[in-house]
């Protein structure tokens, strides 16, 4: 298994290869993989790799899916606040519980025929929130985003980068404001490398000049990504997107959140219920293992932040547009959704 | 004439040795010396430098003279936006264009001292900031700053840091928030150096995380500095200061500016009369000489903003706090302090 290693982008393309699922989980864990969405089709994958491994080996239906079990619990620990992760792992958990397989090689092959199609819904999800998201405007936009949403973010197109890919595709796109992304520069090091590749028209900004290009009027809206959404609504997402949130509702700029379905978590009631991860020190002390701060300076690090829903315009989801979120709007939605997948036959991953 | 590269804190201590005033008005363009007021003193003392090498050459009266308003028109093209570069350079026009000075030996002495005078003055009135400023709390509480304010930024003390140190003799600062300020990362490398060394407590975060410490309830003032103040108490100040305002009022939290009175410009009626000076892109494409996004990558890059008056909670100044500035408050106080410098007697800078 190869994932292209996200924290030496942009200066050099680095394939690593996750020969066990330990490999993945430290992928994940130290960003090489990084991103809601590609965080969990990698989880899928890895799952996948440890059952065929097992079934390599000759190993029964119990032990390949003893040995996915604890693939998944191994990976379930990487990262805590992103929720898409553990949609996938449960989902994929009710395929290496089918009591219906009957070789560990049969079980193997179900489990990574499960983790493509997870990746290929990924692509399909992700190009109906972009073309949903370009149909809010309808001339030419000058949108900022935050953090990196793009391809290098889900399996491909992106969440929020896709509605802008989408804009630019049908010629309503004038402008990408992309900010930084301190502390792990996921905007300078990612966003404009996709964004430049593409030929899409940006500028980099630091994360502190986007109020200023609000107030000069130079913001129409904001889009981001989100790793997980509260049942009333409230997101978490990258540090850095409240405050963006908060700059939007002071100068009466729509501000919206893009993401699958699956970010939503209903056993989530609120954002407090959210679980924030804090990460080391030297990720905001150090650049490219650079120190940029006198040695045993003091840090406070979380990686997301929490933006209430009453500041949210609206979600951007593969159904399309939820307009002014709150809870009884979001289970109405999960609702249809589930009627939908029970109308369409179960047992679909 | 010797200065510490800041560019190079807190990893080294050098120090830079100007033989002309060419080196002096360098080491401003390329921030080896920054912070309004230190840029000042600089200048102040780059002038000195140059009419006393033309006195060691015997130059006249008149060739001093010369070689003095030479050096200030150089030193007045380094940076456009602080204006107490240009109040001082003003001043010591005064005391280079004194008829009653007869060798040229003897004005360069008196350039010197005027020089000498401007660093001291500039001691004592940041003294006087500190404690107006620690003035305005009657607990311990948790200030935010912005950029690096403090003795590096000034001849010693600081500004917005001369409030954090007042507050600290006197028992009243629960912690200190310092964000990183981005691109020059003022905060992390100089703010953290300085309150490191003084034993005041601080964290370090980087500049998107301070709206969600803001909505926790863990920021009790935000206090800046600024590099000028329009006569309607617009403020400019280092980019990210406007978006910290704007979170201020948002949550509730008093925002106030700590800077010399020699801040507020007469002649600019608001905030769109200051000249807002852009950098170069490598400034924000480049850490430590290291690229962190890909070549090729438009920057847009202003090094500071505009706060407009009425997100701003009081000046503090060496006179007092002047809460809720605007131009009338402003006026009265100008014409206090020049009516007072009157009644001192005239001819001191």
């Amino acid at each position: 298994m190869r994932l292209l290693d996200q924290t030496r982008l942009p200066q050099a393309q680095v394939w690593l290869t996750c020969r066990q699922v330990e490999d993945v989980a430290e992928a994940i864990r130290q960003m090489r993989v990084r991103g809601a969405p590609a965080i969990a089709v990698a989880a899928a994958f890895g799952v996948a790799l440890a059952a065929r491994q097992a079934a390599a080996k000759g190993a029964t239906v119990a032990a390949v899916r003893a040995a996915a079990a604890a693939a998944s619990q191994e990976l379930a620990q990487t990262r805590p606040t992103a929720v898409q992760l553990f949609a996938v792992l449960a989902a994929l958990r009710q395929v290496w519980e089918d009591p219906g397989v009957d070789s560990g090689q049969a079980l193997a092959e179900h489990i990574t025929r499960a983790a493509e199609r997870l990746a290929k819904t990924d692509s399909q999800v992700n190009r109906k929130i972009g073309d949903w998201g370009a149909q809010l405007f309808d001339r030419p936009v000058r949108i900022l985003t935050h953090c990196n949403t793009g391809a290098l973010a889900t399996v491909e197109y992106g969440t929020a980068l896709g509605v802008i890919r989408s804009l630019h595709r049908e010629g309503k796109l004038a402008g990408v404001w992309v900010d930084e992304t301190r502390p792990f520069l996921q905007g300078a090091r990612l966003t404009a490398f996709e964004l430049l590749q593409e030929n899409i028209p940006f500028h980099l900004i630091t994360d502190s000049t986007a109020a200023v290009l609000m107030r000069a009027g130079q913001v129409d809206a904001v889009v981001v990504g989100a790793d997980r959404i509260a049942v009333n609504g409230d997101t978490a997402n990258k540090i850095g997107t409240y405050g963006l949130a908060v700059l939007c509702r002071y100068h009466g700029i729509p501000f919206y959140v893009a993401a699958p379905m699956a970010t939503i978590d209903p056993s989530a009631a609120n954002g407090q219920a959210i679980p924030i991860e804090e990460r080391a020190a030297h990720e905001v002390t150090e650049v490219l293992g650079q120190p940029i701060a006198p040695a045993g300076t003091p840090v406070w690090h979380p990686a997301f932040d929490v933006t209430p829903a009453d500041l949210i315009t609206a979600l951007i989801t593969e159904h399309g547009v939820l307009a002014r979120p709150n809870e009884r709007r979001i289970r109405d939605w999960l609702a249809l959704q589930d009627a939908a997948a029970a109308g369409a036959g179960e047992g679909d991953v």
